[in-house]
């Protein structure tokens, strides 16, 4: 596709209207209160494989996007993408599809040309009305860890995804990660920090202990798991360790006080104290950190 | 640089209070009034040479960009950036000065890793504060088309840029547009349309005269050119196609009464009527269109 054909099955999307129809050069918004904003980067190679599915790379962009406002508590207003062609109609095609099963608004973007060969790299970036906003930085001494879902799925997906055979459901989780978009909302007012899991549930929570100034013990043993993960990769300690720092869950990681009487399912898994740093256990057992806590460059 | 090292290094930048510190996954941002958003994808070998200078090429991304707010008569009120982290230090560290001369403020971003050997990819996505941003599909049958400043001096700093020998002046054009804030600001209320050139004079015209469902005349010896492009090209019809076609120029292109007093020098180099298309005149001869009108599928 030529740039403006790709604008003109862009224009088939959900536009907001601050998108004056893809045919300006900029869009105009004129948002009722604050808003929240976050873009991402996803590069062949590095965050997908060359393999995966055109509309599951552009649901994926969508959704690490729209994960990051759900950890807001943000809710959704439109999305603006910057596009490398690819030089095939049927994966340009199949990319928009997978955009529109996002079920968000297109307020604007740029779409461009690589050299021959160049891995694509793809950004979006997403805007939602604020909720809250409960920063990556407030948890208090005294807090508990908490988290949604299950950990470490879209891990073993992505092994799946290399070739090694396994179920359907882990492969779809790492494919098309679920914004958790309720959750957030109806948790951003409860909690004091939130953030989403993205690059390892270890190194994301150690960046919530840090950013807020505090030491946090996280127990292996209360992470939660997936009957599909353990039927993939046993239960063991290693197993643990690997699903807490694979990355790429979008499960919503947040402090609160023990107190609280949550909105929403998630399982304690840590409590912040004073001082830095990260100590891990495994029930009764305090473990060594594994070296690698998740992926540090890579998002 | 690692990513934790590159974002210590961004947070030396002027960073808007919506920024949280550069230290969240998001920027929350409060504004008072509607927004003008654009975003802008600059790819190494399509939009500039790898041996352009860092630092002249944040300029160009952010600048690329704030053109875009200038044109709809914008404010800037902050930036984001996805960044691809290239291995180099010194390069990474010339591009944040870069950024830092266009004093803007740093909202967020993204920063990524690319595979080995792979071209840089830069995305900058601008907000500014709106002030009536004129649409390019404005444009009234009797109105008159005028440019901001001379055209074609960032074509012939591209050709220097490339080895051919030339002024500086017209290397500076291409590597440092300038993002006619100024001008934007004082046109915006006043014109039927306004965009920039940045593909390419002639096809950025014919563009806002599509949008607008007008015909459109251009004279060719009235496009204004410098005193430095020609003396490098030399007068003749070919520079001023060339010119007209080169793109880069990143000067306003706007459509208003013919009897507007110009709050701002701007040259009239055409006219809209009641029809379609592109029409082009040297001076009293009707010539062809060029086969060529600008960059299509670049930006």
């Amino acid at each position: 596709m030529t740039e403006s054909e790709f604008l003109a099955a862009l224009r088939t999307l959900p536009l907001h209207p601050a998108a004056r129809g893809l045919r300006d050069d900029v869009a105009v918004l004129d948002p009722a209160g604050p808003l929240v904003l976050t873009t991402d980067t996803l590069v062949e190679g590095i965050h997908f494989l060359p393999t995966d599915p055109a509309a599951d790379i552009a649901w994926k962009l969508g959704a690490v996007n729209l994960s990051d406002l759900a950890a807001k508590g943000a809710l959704p207003l439109g999305m603006m993408l910057n596009y490398t062609l690819t030089g095939d109609d049927a994966w340009d095609a199949a990319f928009i599809e997978g955009l529109r099963q996002l079920d968000c608004n297109l307020i604007g973007g740029d779409t461009v040309s690589l050299p021959p060969g160049a891995p694509r790299v793809f950004t979006l970036t997403a805007i939602g009305t604020d909720a809250g906003a409960p920063p990556r930085s407030g948890a208090l001494a005294g807090d508990a860890l908490y988290v949604t879902g299950t950990i470490g799925d879209a891990g073993a997906g992505l092994a799946i995804a290399r070739g090694i055979a396994g179920p359907d459901a882990l492969l779809t989780a790492y494919r098309r990660p679920m914004p958790r978009i309720g959750d957030g909302r109806a948790l951003a007012r409860h909690v004091n920090a939130m953030m989403d899991v993205s690059d390892g549930l270890l190194i994301d929570a150690s960046r919530m202990a840090d950013a807020s100034g505090l030491a946090l013990a996280i127990d292996l043993a209360l992470v939660p798991l997936s009957r599909a993960l353990l039927d993939f990769a046993g239960e063991s300690r290693a197993t643990r360790i690997t699903a807490a720092t694979a990355g790429d869950d979008y499960q919503l990681l947040f402090a609160a006080s023990p107190d609280l009487a949550l909105p929403v399912p998630a399982t304690r898994i840590g409590s912040f104290a004073a001082g830095a740093g990260l100590t891990l256990h495994d029930g009764a057992e305090r473990i060594a950190l594994p070296p690698r806590l998740g992926f540090e460059h890579r998002v």
